[in-house]
């Protein structure tokens, strides 16, 4: 499902962006590895990644003990499978937003126990300017996906995301929300992967629009430093917060699909302070307070 | 003494980059505060800050336990004092390099028992592309100042730097070497005291004649790009693995002093790498394996 679906998100990228992506396939030496295609300055995205890893193999003692799920296994069952999809594109224009999308399975076992396997993910939205409209139409896509599943409940999930994407120092959030979720082993494995399949098929509807709406709209040098900025928030919460990217730190992962979602670029001014009435704070506040946007 | 100091490197700084820094001073809610001066933009320094603190309070127990030193304490000693100075110097012109520089102080009780009072500290260099010379001129400053000085050990605080400023997940040092510190508390209060005066007075010693000798030469785009991702790793290892930034980001800090560190821009490039036989090639075997410059 995950080649699938990275083919299909891929080529429509490369239609937007008008250049082609650069494909490295990888092996990870303990099992498995992976398929990692990144877009670097075309004509939308500064930087865009597409990823998807199936990897196997036998967990440390410890680092079962750390993980979700597995409540029900006994100590033998170190044995794991784990697949995903993972995306982060960062658009050259500060109208259109930033987006992070990724969904993952992870099996101990044979995944035939109860707890032994569970799914993860979510999409989030990350704009430097906000357009409501925008907000609005991202999570509808995504409340839609998950009213068509029993096993999914948008309420829950959004808050989940408004929690997880926070940066404690800053007081404040990485982006707007959108849905997140981890360990979901709800009524079967069938109605789950049903659920994810369907939220990550739906990724092009919740983003495009937007993108296609904001990719060429005027902006001004102003609006740039502020991206810039705003693009330093989110490589502090990747490298500090973000469990997928600090796991991967530690765990000898394949570092270049790791840090494949830092921005190409970003800024840190000292003290930098948002005015009074603008856009920029208007943004800030909601990062602060987030907004039930449906 | 750290204002004093602080005064010097910053009249120093001002007429070099020909700009007035900016100030604050701030308060520790529970004890203490500091005093922060940011250059922003001037002739020479794209960002340069220096901040002085002197803060008290209580330990919890919690931080107590973790903490160095104090092995011979009871466990009221709760109440600590630090002090200290800690710069770091990001210039325009790629050629020449960042420098970091960082006095502390710390004190358990009363701060006279055995090992309830010790002193770290260091300096290093982290340049973009490599003058031998200036690596050799940083480092024997350093080492003159050690020989000065019973307490120090010139080739173990060397190795300590090498050691302590390494990022794992790329396998290379944040720069080329100098001197770092920590736990020290030999002979006296005294003497130990002696050793990181003349430390942090001979810091402008050390940096000022490279810093004269390349905050002009002309560059590349090219160069300024390869600057630019060195930035990037720079970042990489402050909010990853420096002990300093990552307690503080736990522990209430003034953010905006702790993150002045960070360059004010930075660059990921998907899976750069080097051209061989080049400056920027040489750089990096340096980094993966560190050199004894004297």
């Amino acid at each position: 499902m995950v080649h699938r679906i990275q083919d299909i998100i891929c080529d429509e990228l490369r239609k937007i962006d008008e250049v082609d992506y650069r494909e490295d396939n990888w092996e990870r030496e303990e099992g498995g590895g992976g398929r990692s295609r990144v877009f670097s300055n075309g004509k939308v995205f500064e930087k865009a990644g597409v990823n998807v890893s199936v990897v196997h193999g036998t967990l440390s003692k410890q680092a079962a003990a750390n993980m979700g799920g597995g409540k029900n296994l006994e100590g033998e069952d170190l044995d794991f499978f784990a697949t995903g999809i993972s995306l982060v594109l960062h658009p050259h224009n500060p109208m259109a937003p930033t987006v992070h999308a990724n969904y993952r399975y992870f099996e101990r076992g044979e995944g035939e126990k109860d707890g032994s396997w569970w799914f993860g993910g979510g999409a989030d939205l990350t704009p430097s300017y906000l357009f409501e409209e925008d907000a609005i139409h991202f999570h509808k896509t995504h409340k839609d996906v998950c009213d068509r599943h029993e096993v999914a409940n948008y309420e829950h999930f959004k808050k989940w995301c408004d929690d997880y994407f926070f940066i404690r120092h800053r007081d404040e959030r990485r982006g707007i929300g959108g849905i997140f979720f981890d360990d979901l082993n709800l009524i079967s494995k069938e109605e789950c992967y049903s659920f994810v399949e369907d939220a990550a098929e739906s990724f092009l509807d919740s983003y495009i629009p937007i993108l296609t709406k904001r990719k060429d709209l005027e902006y001004s040098a102003e609006n740039k430093v502020w991206q810039q900025i705003r693009r330093g928030r989110y490589v502090e919460f990747n490298l500090v917060y973000d469990r997928g990217t600090t796991f991967g730190l530690t765990t000898n992962g394949r570092i270049e699909s790791i840090l494949m979602s830092l921005p190409l670029t970003s800024r840190w001014e000292y003290c930098h302070e948002v005015a009074s009435q603008t856009k920029e704070e208007e943004l800030v506040n909601i990062l602060k307070n987030p907004v039930d946007w449906l």
